[in-house]
């Protein structure tokens, strides 16, 4: 069993008394956190390795809490574009010629992207999943992959019956790092009897659901059409919410949603980049955290964001919603940061193990290069962390105990190799789609 | 006189034509770029030093056409608080201590942040401007600084001497790469005695004045019940916009105040992340883009961002108007990178001399590295460019023909020292701040 020490350390716990310790050290045995503290309290400890400095600043790993990995092969495919031309004309026709090798490395490139920036878990939802996941097993990240369903792709029961498989036979692969979620695409593309199945499913077998709801105006307006009430109310009129459902976006909700939200375990993902970039809208995010409604940020696909950067999320967490609502105290940077690590966890379930940089706790944790221009001076660690850090500021990344990036490079994963093997699945698939 | 080539690389040239050159040569002959082009059709050239390679994208240096350089001391001192004790109680007790040699320490730290990301010029306002000009003369870095005038400070006709004194003293300096301005504050901090010497000195010393304008609703509130009419219109009545005028933020304007700004020599700096951050608003840049108002892209300080980054900037540009208008074709990202290029030296009337790839054009050039995972695959490089690149994907910097920056490492300036000295000045003003 590995024994890591990180010391010294400047440790930002993101537990519930949200310390900065100075000089900390973290003692790590196994995929397990078994010290946080400060370094001189620390009990005596034999480290196969050691990481640190003053410069370093470290953080629990950050979580992404909705995104489309395969499509990371559309980076710059498409942008600008009115929503029904980008679909028609753009993304559709690229998609119908994936295959299931272009979803293994299309994900391998969103993976390597995550990681180099400190993302250590991310919930996705896509097709080909079976070779997706196998990208997240070898990649060594931390993950919850679903099976999108949509229904009105031929054969729904079967995709239905392979969404649950999927996850049977997944839960807890990657030595427990792998947890499988099923994908209801939304409740414009999934009908009644898809949900009613889904919902089974996964009270059956223990896990959440994950979904898109709320995302635009004309969403709302077509799903209370046909289901006689909008997407929340209808989630729970549907019995969706009796178990936890993470729901993407969730910017067009009124106080009644809300109050479902806030009274069911109800999850939900905010994607601030992608909902600006397809015109959606600004989504309450201040009325969330005031209804203590669990929040995480995402940075949704590529193909409506382009980047898999949750600094970016978070600092876009932390700005936008100040000026919609005229507040500049509206989300603060602690707030943000919490949603990007402990409340990320939350929303999918595995706060029990990730989140917090705690004791007892899985060894998914990132160091944070502090020395540089534009994080000096140094007067507030919280600051610099959301307004101020870009992802290439990380220097090192463990995952369930594993150090998969040290000095900005990857351990064990060949870069050059994933994005020339995605980058030839780019071009195949635009020579082919015209 | 040092020849430089950049070959292979992909050129994006800015220009009216927009052209996007693959396999490109950049010519240099001492501070101007002498040939862009096909390398094929390059004519003879014998380099001193050559650059390049196919993983890098040529564009113009970035312009940023509006912040407070000196204010980087304070880059994390006070966030998420109302304007009122912000204000009084963190940022103008911490200002009240500053020295001149912590302006000139804190421009520096300014400089060396905006250097590395591609910034290789900027429009400053604030005090202690005769050393903060050192610090742009000294690091090779490309600049249009004013002596910020706030009419309730003492002795506002020696300021206003000295600031016009200011301009005569450093017009031209560093070899041409110091243009200064005159920089009254704002209609609601000088009256109407300032204005007219201010505006006078301009007209007489040939040269731009920068100014915040429309900032705040409450601005243009006080604004109208002091001068009887809106910002804008009000710097009309009182002959400002009879020549060049830059003016930061324009959140609250209204259509007669754009039918001004379109048809008068008015400039605006658009501040995205400021103007979020102290919950201003979002200024209506569509709009402006539609009109033909001169529109750059700019950071404002690090007390209300907190980062000197002009892809942010470009990239929240291009992102943010889209949701406030409904529309996801509002601010293309050709336009955005246009902002923070071209339009950002027509902002400083410097167009003769940067903002595009051209012949006879200054050399004033940088290289982005896209051989990296977040730029994968590669279907769109202004796609990238906007919604994807780093400021830590900026390998290569040259300003006025000099390499200040090669393999992402600074050839001349010492950073550690810089950030260093930074960081003894802004603690030391913590301490006497209280």
């Amino acid at each position: 069993m590995t024994r890591i020490l990180l010391s010294p350390v400047t440790a930002v716990t993101c537990n519930d008394s949200f310390e900065i310790i100075e000089n900390a050290a973290i003692q790590i045995e196994g995929n397990r956190i078994v010290y946080v503290g400060p370094a001189a309290g620390a009990p005596p400890f034999e480290a196969d390795e050691t990481s640190g400095g003053e410069r370093f600043v470290a953080l629990p790993g950050l979580v992404n809490t909705h995104t489309h990995a395969g499509m990371t092969l559309l980076r710059g495919y498409a942008d600008d574009m009115a929503l029904e031309p980008w679909l028609h004309e753009k993304i559709w026709p690229f998609e119908s010629h994936l295959q299931a090798e272009d979803v293994y490395h299309g994900t391998l490139l969103a993976i390597i992207e995550m990681l180099r920036g400190g993302t250590t878990c991310f919930c996705d939802m896509y097709h080909f999943y079976e070779r997706g996941v196998q990208a997240m097993i070898e990649s060594g990240i931390r993950a919850c992959p679903s099976a999108v369903l949509l229904g009105f792709l031929p054969e729904p029961q079967r995709r239905i019956a392979n969404g649950i498989a999927f996850v049977r036979e997944y839960n807890g692969a990657g030595d427990g790092r792998i947890t499988p979620f099923l994908g209801p695409h939304s409740l414009y593309t999934c009908n009644r009897d898809h949900w009613a199945a889904m919902i089974a499913g996964a009270r059956e077998l223990g896990v959440p659901i994950t979904t898109h709801a709320a995302e635009t105006r004309r969403e709302v307006a077509d799903v209370t059409a046909q289901w006689g009430a909008s997407p929340i109310q209808t989630l729970k009129n549907i019995g969706a919410l009796e178990a936890p459902l993470l729901a993407a976006h969730c910017v067009y909700v009124n106080e009644a949603d809300m109050e479902i939200m806030g009274s069911t375990p109800f999850r939900v993902a905010h994607n601030p980049t992608s909902n600006l970039k397809l015109a959606s809208g600004f989504a309450p995010v201040p009325q969330f955290l005031q209804r203590n409604i669990t929040t995480g940020v995402a940075t949704d696909s590529t193909a409506s964001n382009n980047k898999l950067d949750i600094w970016q999320e978070m600092r876009f967490a932390a700005l936008l919603h100040k000026a919609t609502t005229g507040d500049p105290t509206a989300v603060s940077a602690q707030q943000a940061l919490l949603m990007a690590t402990r409340e990320g966890a939350k929303c999918l379930g595995l706060e029990a193990d990730i989140g917090t940089l705690e004791a007892g706790k899985k060894a998914d944790v990132i160091l944070v290069d502090f020395n540089k221009p534009h994080l000096t001076p140094h007067h507030n660690v919280i600051s610099h962390l959301v307004y101020a850090v870009n992802s290439s500021d990380v220097d090192t990344v463990l995952v369930d105990g594993r150090v998969l990036l040290r000095g900005g490079a990857f351990t064990q994963l060949d870069v050059n190799k994933i994005c020339a093997d995605a980058d030839a699945c780019a071009h195949r698939l635009v020579a082919v789609s015209g």
